[in-house]
């Protein structure tokens, strides 16, 4: 189904998606007006000055999330621009709140490179309990995490990385089950070095894999290469960096193969170079890099998308708002690589009883907030 | 009364004062996230990109103003810092809302220069329909405010100055009604050359008065002084620069004393020096530079403040909701001197027939916003 007209129709009428509301809905009165703001308000503003931690207590903070863009990778569609980008980003917030119950603002910046970037948002940090990245272009967004994370005493998370991964290793506990092999003893093919392809091979090498193969568009990337850029050069930390070849090559006896490329990548004579009840990923978006009928064809024991019309959806709106609840409820400033793992494995034990269609859990699975914020901690 | 109590108690039982909702209310299935979301939001973003005039008709930016603070000029406690300037920042989103239902954002920010401060709004300025600039230090706010409305192509709005210059004159054109003077004949003395004083003399003069003494705190601000800081400098364009003196000397045959200065400044022996029937706006807050009460002993004819609980309450409430919703929805892309003064003449008409104790509308009045909203256009 193509939604593009509905989407076109709803986004005018409602003129967006989200709007603020008061918390107190009893009557303002003219009392109530002068405790929310002057005079009363004053008081407020003083217990703040003097014990800043209890800016979460008394304002809005304690369940805000800013969802922040500069526009630059957004979905299919590339550097359209930060106002482009703004529908996606409200739609974040609509996410946000819709899952989690979590008050989210879209902010967009007219700023993009890594400096302006880390300063803008450290600029505006005070005002958020804690912020989402969102569709910044590799390798910009590695090193603007990296800066805001370390400087920033309050969660920032790079969704389009992590969240992708956290869903791609739940997807892939659950998958082995299906087929009976082991993670740790399995050869993975990642192919897309981008945001998405760089945090999932980090995810599976810090959870412990057999080895992983990182394919770009010019092939394997490994030492032999002399044309990476910095952000390769550290990928090679996570990967088998000794091996070489085209995509043909690494295929050969993968078990698992993740793709965050392009669509139709994946033919059925590639396929066929994998072992035994293979297991893909084909995570491009909105054409995956095969057809889930396609892939089943060719042999594929398990195939997960993008893609909300077949089974298997690996969907960031799985993991992300139960890593934010958890994190905002329990005060956690830093997310980190065991919260990312053990959101994972929360995410794979909610399907009982896994099938080759069924391996990750529906995004309205309403266990999967509250399980997930729980060991936020 | 003192409100600390209930606001500090209020404010922390709601955790905050505004939150986020959908805008559509309806069931939120899986059809509609698909046209909320991906995939369908693509459509909405590309279209934006394409035309970037889509921006309001598509997402919330249409119904949407930031509240902007660096915390250095917190109603009467000064620089407290971003944190602590919150909670006001968060009422006066309250009072967008709830006055002329606009959605608002607080954003506090963590700079402090006017470099950095243009370059942090400037860099989130499309994420939103207004900006409103809230408790920003003088003279800093005047740099601020011309830079963003120069290179900005939204309404860009410093409420502390322009907000009240409006309330004061709206105020004075109906005090000059109730002591049967004319305001172009009258000699004005203005008290505090802040961000409001300098905005109310600024707005004063280009409205025509008979003439406008500044007083800071070393005594009348005119050409013979040589301690004038650049702003107070500008500041001789608009007042009688040749005036010199102390504020006793200022007061002489004055018909109108403005302050915005410090509590209890205006005492009886200095109201004697003013012409008869003398017009008191005494706005230091949360104390005034005279009591009401103790104004109208010393023969005062007519006292405003910025108080609640007295009459003629000069309130920034009163006219910036109107501002806001009349430049949102009639596309105004600067708010202007002469839009001020429109509103300041639309908020005196509501006022039929002024009295000495009613010469400015209520901000309950439910007129004020539709009826100034018609004129910013």
């Amino acid at each position: 189904m193509n939604y593009d007209d509905q989407a076109l129709e709803l986004h005018k009428q409602y003129k967006g998606k989200i709007t603020t509301s008061l918390r107190d809905t009893s009557e303002l009165d003219k009392d109530k007006l002068s405790a929310y703001y002057t005079p009363g308000v004053a008081a407020v503003s003083r217990a703040i000055a003097d014990d800043e931690s209890l800016l979460p207590v008394y304002t809005w903070t304690n369940n805000l999330v800013a969802v922040i863009s500069d526009g630059s990778a957004v979905l299919g569609l590339g550097n359209i621009g930060p106002k482009g980008s703004m529908p996606v980003m409200e739609g974040k917030s609509l996410l946000f709140k819709h899952f989690a119950g979590i008050d989210s603002i879209p902010i967009i910046l007219d700023v993009h490179t890594a400096d302006e970037i880390v300063a803008t948002v450290k600029a505006i940090a005070p005002s958020f309990g804690a912020i989402n990245l969102e569709d910044i272009a590799a390798p910009l967004c590695f090193e603007i995490e990296e800066r805001l994370k370390a400087e920033l005493n309050i969660p920032v998370f790079h969704d389009d990385q992590h969240g992708t991964a956290v869903v791609v290793l739940a997807g892939l506990i659950n998958a082995m089950k299906v087929v009976g092999k082991n993670l740790a003893d399995s050869k993975i093919v990642i192919i897309g070095a981008g945001a998405a392809g760089t945090a999932i091979t980090k995810l599976l090498h810090l959870y412990g894999v057999g080895s992983i193969i990182a394919v770009d568009s010019k092939g394997i990337v490994g030492s032999a290469r002399d044309d990476l850029n910095d952000e390769k050069i550290k990928l090679l930390d996570y990967v088998d960096s000794s091996a070489s070849g085209s995509l043909e090559d690494a295929l050969n006896g993968a078990d698992i193969f993740i793709g965050v490329s392009r669509p139709e990548l994946l033919t059925p004579a590639l396929i066929a170079h994998m072992s035994d009840k293979p297991v893909v990923f084909a995570l491009a978006n909105p054409m995956p890099e095969i057809m889930p009928d396609a892939a089943k064809e060719a042999g594929v024991a398990v195939i997960a998308t993008g893609r909300s019309d077949f089974p298997n959806q690996v969907n960031n709106a799985i993991a992300f708002p139960g890593i934010f609840r958890g994190a905002l409820d329990n005060g956690v400033t830093k997310i980190t690589d065991q919260h990312k793992i053990a959101a994972a494995e929360v995410i794979a034990s909610l399907v009982e009883s896994p099938t080759a269609d069924t391996i990750i859990p529906s995004v309205f699975d309403e266990r999967l907030v509250p399980e997930i914020a729980k060991i936020i901690k």
